[in-house]
């Protein structure tokens, strides 16, 4: 993929992050899936089924667990500062 | 999404944490489905289908460890001290 | 949810961490699902369908992650100290 | 339950440690349902279902990595020294 | 495998850790199944089946975890240093 | 099992540790089902299931991150050090 869509992790908020962390969990779809016709195809699987939209959620979490440690929790003093 | 509804991963009990892991879990869905009328359709599916609700109760803890490392375990005494 | 159910991840030995793992996954479902009569009616699908019990192992093992790092993995010793 | 089975996380060898992880995932179970009757009698869906062969060796792998992290990896080194 | 695919975690740019953690998962599938014909008959199973997309997505975020930790998650400056 | 199989983490290369990994993942499927009759019965079930095979490929992703943190991720140079 020559676009370049992920220069960094860092991110001025949580909610930036959270908000990176479903860019990540889609373009994994996508990487695997690159036509954007079979995607829009199966668009009402992923959010109409209940089972679904858990499992993404989940990829979610994993993905922003990566970005918080990546932004050190957002936290402007980290507490192991020796 | 415009509403702030994340602005930081501290809180100040493990129980607030796992409150926040809970929401962190549900706007997950709630990001891949916007339509309320769509999700409150499908809640049965979640809260009376016992293989959904241990694989929400899993995105739950994968978002718990995140914010429980944000929050340094809730130690009033950091282990990691020089 | 008033009730204090988690005030602390501190536990004296790694045992009592493994069934505060225990509690917490079990907290997940119920949050998700508060009704106590709807629960009982999807117990059976819980502890005698082999899949949800891998689950449910899978879950204790991810919030026993976080319970055995907020206690240091109960080493007497850290290995971290300077 | 009352019968003490995890005192501690610490293993000599990783070997040890693989075995520990493998009583862990087997103890989440056994918790869930305590009986070995109905326990005895779902083994063959354990040990004969590709899937939930997968799935436990899932678990293992998780509960793996908190037993690994525990011990220090089993390095006589420990790379973090200061 | 006699061929030399992976020799280092090291990339240049978060993107190019992603796409390292996406070589990761194939291989992953590929030490398998090394049968290029059945990999190739299996194809359409990967790509348009919408649980298996979000599967897929699912353990390049775990691989990708280990990239980003790997990379000191591309920053200049490393926020836990003395 | 009394066959010594897993000495240590240490791996050369990353490739070495993948590998690794695989093993590890496989040791977990053989320590719950022994008989190595029943596997072989099963082996189509686990290389020509898309669902199975992505499953495999998410256990090695997460027995490789313990690996791979055991070896430092390959670096000479440790970011840590003081």
């Amino acid at each position: 993929m020559s676009d370049q869509w992920l220069t960094t992790l860092k991110t001025d908020t949580p909610q930036q992050g959270y908000e990176l962390a479903i860019k990540m969990s889609r373009m994994g779809v996508k990487y695997t899936q690159p036509s954007e016709e079979i995607r829009e195809k199966l668009r009402p699987n992923y959010d109409e089924d209940t089972g679904n939209l858990i499992a993404i959620s989940h990829v979610i979490a994993v993905n922003f667990q990566t970005i918080a440690s990546a932004n050190g929790y957002w936290k402007t003093e980290r507490a192991y500062r020796g």
